[in-house]
């Protein structure tokens, strides 16, 4: 029954959820505490550093060589050397030092202090040792290296601020003022809690409707990259009572609760009706006007300790935690948040969220010239697709949509953000999958289906874009399709050729021996994504089938049952149908080996490689031709089942 | 006595060194350990990761609502709604479903398994429940509200490659598919030694000629920010047989033994012997054709364990340790190197190393529109500009030198780096620093002098500069001079005033009643860098005597012993002066103060903020005035002995 639905009085934007957060309490460091430095790194500073010395704290030798009066050297040079008295030699540590006189030198080492009477130092490059003599080749003025005591930082100066993250550099400021061990902020104590009868500890094993916990990790590894201190408290049951008294508990022992699931207006929504209850102030933000991310509840204890409750969908508790836990934690460390933002090109048109912030995970391509942003489209809870995003972008609530090519921010979900070597953009393929491994590169490898993939290297966006699309007047493979599209500036590299077959349950139940069976026997079929080249050859087979029948093409497939169950990958459809779900699909011979089902083969396809003129020269680019070209790799792909390698594969095909 | 001393034969670039070591051993990584899923954050995989199963791995409903037959719904809608009869519920986490047919429907929680027979969700938004029958308002067509089975992940899929550092994202993956340990790279143990008879431990008391060991410190914690497991060794004296008996232990204990100090062509170059011992092959390259680095040594012992002799200086040690050490032990943790990288306008001109290849650390300036780069004069050994800078630039070793303005590449010390809220470019004043915390922003200040601030402001570089420089014909402070100069596009707010005098000994024992003094007594003078307000200020009241008792001023200079003594702050000069360096100075009265010294005065200055007209919409500059303003601020101020605030301060005086 649903009963006791939630009901979202007013949704806020996430700084307008912050700012309300803020009239009920300030949100400061915890506290303070003494770390030795060998701990500090990462930790953030609670006091100012004035300098108790100078460094250096004496005036110091920068070079080996002999310490001089300045004026007895006037003149010297390789011509009219000049002779000197050495009476006596410095090392570093030496602290015991002559006084020189006029004539007179001190040999003295890099590091090393200077004598009394000596305002320079000749390099010893430029002196000849002779006993109790030293030769002078050059002169020197007062002040030659030398580095005057506090040049570097003076006794009393300021040199690091409160709120400073110390990392090695700020780590060396304060050896060399001999500190021994700093004030810094505590780390805020976080308690990570998810709730869900469906969550099972990673590691457990799942029945059917029971899903691994997802967010006690990524919450608690995200705090611990932000500085703070997470303590995973495990899955609690969705029932009042148990909330109740794991969430007290985790209020009274930590700084922060931070619950994640059950925060959707359903039947599991108990955490709002917990925060509730263990005011006031309570619940001070209940709903955020941003998609995904609008069951977010933000609450107030008793005792001021901020509770958060993020949404169940994995995807969506990251990206929130982001937007609202990182600014609010950012406060506990004394840091100002930041959010680190490159510019990038938008490769397809992104919707809104119907007057809610919308928030889109995107892969970047970072083409040398531009960044391009390929926004995906994140399913409700797609773990994966966050993975392999570097950041999103945020379209604003009274925006329809920001079309192809616009310049939009992208926020980086890590300041860590880094280009990869090469872009492999367009058709999944496991033969890629093998190749990469071997490149001993950063590659990144951007599942969007051929004709994206062509798209894209037409573009100069991919570095190579696999594909498999079939001209359907022809049935030939990649070349004609290209040039009917009259796509410029790119070559054609001939990849492998892969087996397309229908894949049907393990033993043919319904004896499928083509893919009119599909239509004759009203098999359940599980279809790819429009512009994958399973779903170009598909198209191209049924519609000479419905030719062939007489039947226009649109009331053949209406009478397809699972036409527009749609997946996004070979092994997909694999899965479906192992699971029962559809009766027949379309895919690659090695994913119906991987779920072992049955495969009727259709004959093979070409899988090539398409890359922008512009990139050819590029150094990774190179090595992934040559690779393709290596016997070690044919090995490789010839071990796949429905793989074949040609005497051209990696040879330039045809150019535009 | 400099004896045996070390010859560089032959000097590498960092590639060439970086090679060489690589034609002797190929540094791999050490070796695989398990780690759990909580303690795997920023490891590196060391397998390729197939999902062993979906994800999700059941149809799941993602709205709460009624599962349905889609079919059942067509013609559904407000208008004309359908009724369907409601058979059971189904929560999360619960494995016994229903199954569905014609005319039925099943309650469901978001995230709940989609029951047998059903096709689409219904949202709750568009029914009405009445008893054991649901009214529905809309149609759905098949698939609608539902994510299949491994549309996030397929079983079988490749979703984690090997070599990649797990971050939230990756460990949610992990969890995802119920990993719960993985393998992951052991990290490489890297032995720490730093050596000179003149270290100190920090915290320990030095006497004259010692200082504080930075290295370790500013090393290991280079170590742990890559991923490395440091151990600090400690301090090893200068003499052949114990430091043979510290490496040859660290060589058989751990990973990598990481020596700095000690190596440059000097007495204390005993590493080079000591690495020469450990072989063979022992040394591979001895001396880098960098500046700072030169004497970096980079061995191999007889068990093929690495072994590396950094520069003593600080801020060369940890300039090679990024450009050699980070690379090789990026090998070992099986991540391709990778230098985070900006664009930045050079702000001065930079002069090449002649032969060498010069490393110049920089402050990075984010106008909004371009970034500039301020390259910072490193003397010898300085961390504090190291600490200060954000990156570095390379002149190539063939290069003379790089013009103003030119366009370069900063290697950022940081994947971390961020731009600053705020950029004070200018005169180092110590109202400045009381100022900052007040305004809870990123500040960056860069002391470099008023000119070069006034300048930075003139460029639209820096959002406010610090000046007092006096016009040295009517003796007038700042405007007088920007009028002069002729600068544009920038207002001149009023800052406070300053008490400027002659710092000398407590006591004064040369007694000293004036500027006039310096001359007449023969003091010795420690003197301000060029460009600083301070120095124009002495040199006008130097020319004002020379004037009068009619000598040239340049003469008239080159009797003063220590003119060209020059340093960059007020409180060096007091530190020069305390330390009995020189006798005289000019500075500001609360670095006198801070000394312990005396202070004759010379009268007040005007210490204003001139800010680029661009910049006075800047919220943070906004707030700089604001603060200015303020009275908490001004009573700061006025405590500071020597400062004076104007019934103008804050308020806009001039404009260009």
């Amino acid at each position: 029954m649903v009963k006791d639905r939630v009901i979202y009085h007013e949704l806020y934007t996430p700084e307008d959820a912050i700012a309300k957060i803020m009239k009920y309490t300030s949100i400061n460091p915890l506290g303070v505490e003494t770390v030795e430095l060998p701990l500090a790194y990462g930790r953030v500073l609670a006091e100012d550093i004035y300098a108790p010395i100078d460094v250096p704290h004496f005036d110091r030798s920068t070079v080996d060589g002999y310490a001089v009066r300045a004026e007895d050297t006037f003149g010297a040079d390789e011509l009219f050397p000049l002779e000197l008295r050495v009476i006596g030699s410095i090392s570093p540590g030496v602290g015991n030092l002559p006084v020189i006189s006029r004539g007179e030198a001190v040999e003295i080492s890099t590091g090393a202090p200077i004598p009394s009477g000596a305002n320079a130092v000749v390099m010893v490059e430029y002196t000849k040792r002779a006993e109790d003599r030293v030769i002078v080749y050059k002169s020197v003025v007062p002040g030659e290296n030398i580095v005057n005591t506090g040049s570097d930082i003076s006794a009393g100066e300021l040199v690091l601020r409160r709120c400073t993250t110390l990392r090695e550099r700020e780590i060396g400021v304060l050896a060399a003022l001999g500190i021994r061990s700093v004030k810094v902020y505590r780390k805020p104590r976080v308690a990570v809690i998810s709730t869900g009868d469906e969550l099972v500890e990673p590691g457990g094993s799942i029945g059917l409707g029971m899903i691994y916990d997802i967010n006690s990790y990524t919450i608690a590894s995200s705090l611990a990259s932000i500085g703070a201190d997470p303590h995973i408290i495990g899955i609690v049951r969705d029932d009042l009572d148990s909330m109740l008294r794991v969430i007290s508990e985790a209020e009274r022992e930590y700084d922060v609760v931070i619950v994640s699931g059950g925060t959707s207006a359903g039947p599991t929504d108990i955490v709002y009706r917990v925060f509730r209850e263990m005011g006031p102030p309570g619940v001070v933000v209940h709903g955020l006007k941003v998609k995904p991310g609008k069951p977010t509840v933000i609450a107030l204890s008793r005792s001021g300790k901020l509770l958060v409750g993020l949404p169940g969908y994995p995807s969506s508790a990251l990206m929130i935690f982001n937007i609202i836990v990182k600014p609010l934690l950012s406060r506990m460390l004394c840091l100002s948040y930041y959010e680190p933002k490159v510019k990038a090109r938008l490769s397809v048109r992104v919707e809104g969220a119907r007057g809610r912030r919308g928030l889109y995970p995107v892969i970047l391509v970072d083409t040398g010239e531009y960044i391009a942003a390929y926004p995906q489209s994140a399913e409700s809870g797609a773990i994966k697709v966050l993975a392999y995003s570097d950041g999103f972008i945020v379209v604003p609530e009274s925006v329809e949509y920001i079309p192809e090519g616009e310049i939009v921010d992208v926020t980086l979900f890590s300041s860590e953000y880094r280009p990869a070597d090469l872009y492999i953009v367009g058709s999944h393929d496991i033969g890629i999958d093998r190749l990469i491994p071997h490149l001993g590169l950063n590659v990144k490898v951007i599942n969007v289906g051929s004709l994206e993939g062509l798209k894209s290297a037409s573009r100069g966006e991919a570095d190579i874009a696999g594909v498999h699309l079939v001209d359907d007047e022809t049935g030939e493979y990649n070349v004609p399709f290209i040039v009917k599209y009259n796509v410029k500036d790119i070559v054609v590299v001939r990849g492998y050729m892969r087996e397309q077959g229908l894949i049907v349950a393990r033993g043919n139940p319904h004896r499928v021996s083509g893919i009119e069976d599909i239509a004759s026997k009203r098999l359940r079929l599980v279809n790819r994504n429009r512009g994958s080249g399973t779903r170009f050859l598909l198209d191209m087979k049924l519609k000479e089938l419905s030719r062939k029948i007489g039947v226009a093409f649109e009331d053949f497939i209406a009478r397809i049952e699972g036409y527009y169950y749609e997946v996004r990958t070979h092994t997909a459809v694999a899965a479906a149908i192992a699971q029962g779900k559809a009766d027949i699909g379309l895919g690659i011979r090695v994913a119906a080996e991987i779920y072992n089902l049955d495969f009727i083969s259709l004959g093979w396809e070409n899988y090539d490689f398409v890359i922008p003129k512009s990139k050819l020269q590029k150094e990774p680019v190179r090595r992934f031709l040559k690779a393709l070209k290596s016997s070690e790799l044919r090995v490789e792909l010839e071990n796949l089942k429905g793989y074949r390698v040609l005497s051209e594969t990696g040879e330039v095909i045809w150019e535009s």
